[in-house]
């Protein structure tokens, strides 16, 4: 029933890496958030608000929850609810010009229906949703293979490993490898295409709804690391993963 | 005076990456050399083969070190030398079918004259070597700007960091950020576009020639970490960093 709605977000992505890729050639302002390693840019603002007016128009009544604070006062996800990162990975964004992404998602009612995240330098949409399958611009996406921890690539967050939380080393030395992208979305790609089998970050609304949009019809797992009911609202110790990397990862995490 | 060296090996660069393209369109066979974590596949092995054969017709006065053992037993530097890993990041080649390389170097007498990385799935060759400037493709590379830690992504090797070895989690937190890509090739491309400002890991020969020849024309650090003269045909704990993330994690290294 939002075949049309789906049309017009993925329009709205290709506009928006359009713009995004214009706006690199010319000068930005970066501004430091909580720290020197959380940055935000003019470029962030000026999506985010690019984005929440398409979106305010193709769903007027639809709350709306946006990383850098132009959307909605949201406190639950009652009816349909846009969430959206404008600029996700910004300091690879800011110093590395390339593994970035731009992320939409469309919940209605607690239920994700739509996820989209751009890869805006490599030019792939990725998008779809439970029941409507999931696509790289216009090409199907297999279900990743169910693989084991021992066979699998797995995605960490970098100041968790560093810091020695929840077992992340241990989980990473099983594992055949670890990866760190730096972008949730450039993050999230990898464990949707199988080209790692888990992602275990600490991610916020933005961070998370789009991938897991894309994730649940895919046949992986997505849950909060305490094993409580996940909650997009709040920040999250999220894994998301094959099946089988879900289970030998939550023998081994604390 | 080995222009015509070069061209004929950016030449063959090309013929391997479209052979190595090709070639992933079929079955190939995957073995374990040291561990679970450490492949080798019929690809590597016809790659090097076919490199090889070239730089022999190319230089027959050459000796070749080569990372699959179709070389030469080379125990020093002296004369012409090329150096070659026709698969740089099996682990992603098969895991990802992205993120791998392939990389040639060219030394006289212990000194970089030549180096190539290709990101295969990218489809761009960077090249260069001391006094030639370093290019991506046809494009020039300036030299990347000289950052400290403070305001550097850091790539570090994930097994040292995960077991806690010489003090990387402490530089890693120092940092803007840390990333890792599982491809020595494409971890030099990444610090020699200044993508981040160091990068600390374990390499082979053929891990670290051609990204030396590079890094060296860009101004940038290229040292073993206990300080001592870098010996490139020996495995090496390698910083490859600008001076300012050279001289930061020199001092917090152990």
């Amino acid at each position: 029933m939002y075949e049309q709605l789906d049309q017009s977000i993925q329009q709205l992505m290709w506009d928006v890496r359009k713009r995004t890729l214009k706006r690199m050639q010319s000068a930005y302002d970066v501004a430091m958030k909580t720290s020197y390693k959380d940055l935000v840019t003019t470029v962030d603002k000026e999506n985010e608000r690019f984005i929440d007016d398409h979106l305010r128009k193709l769903d007027p009544n639809a709350k709306i929850v946006s990383e850098e604070g132009l959307g909605d006062k949201v406190t639950d996800l009652k009816g349909p609810v846009f969430i959206v990162d404008p600029i996700d990975g910004t300091m690879n964004f800011v110093m590395q010009h390339r593994n970035f992404a731009i992320m939409i998602a469309f919940f209605v009612d607690g239920q994700p229906v739509y996820g989209y995240i751009m890869d805006v330098i490599e030019g792939t949409l990725y998008h779809g949703g439970p029941g409507k399958g999931v696509y790289c611009n216009d090409q199907r996406l297999h279900a990743p293979a169910d693989n084991d921890l021992h066979d699998s690539l797995v995605v960490l967050n970098s100041g968790i490993t560093l810091n020695g939380g929840h077992n992340f080393r241990e989980i990473g030395l099983q594992a055949r490898g670890v990866r760190m992208y730096g972008s949730a979305g450039i993050e999230m790609i990898a464990v949707i295409t199988g080209r790692v089998g888990g992602y275990l970050s600490y991610l916020h609304p933005w961070d998370l709804a789009a991938g897991m949009a894309m994730a649940k019809e895919l046949g992986l797992s997505v849950k909060a690391i305490d094993e409580k009911e996940l909650d997009v609202l709040s920040s999250n110790l999220v894994l998301v993963a094959t099946q089988q990397v879900s289970r030998d990862i939550s023998e081994l995490i604390n």
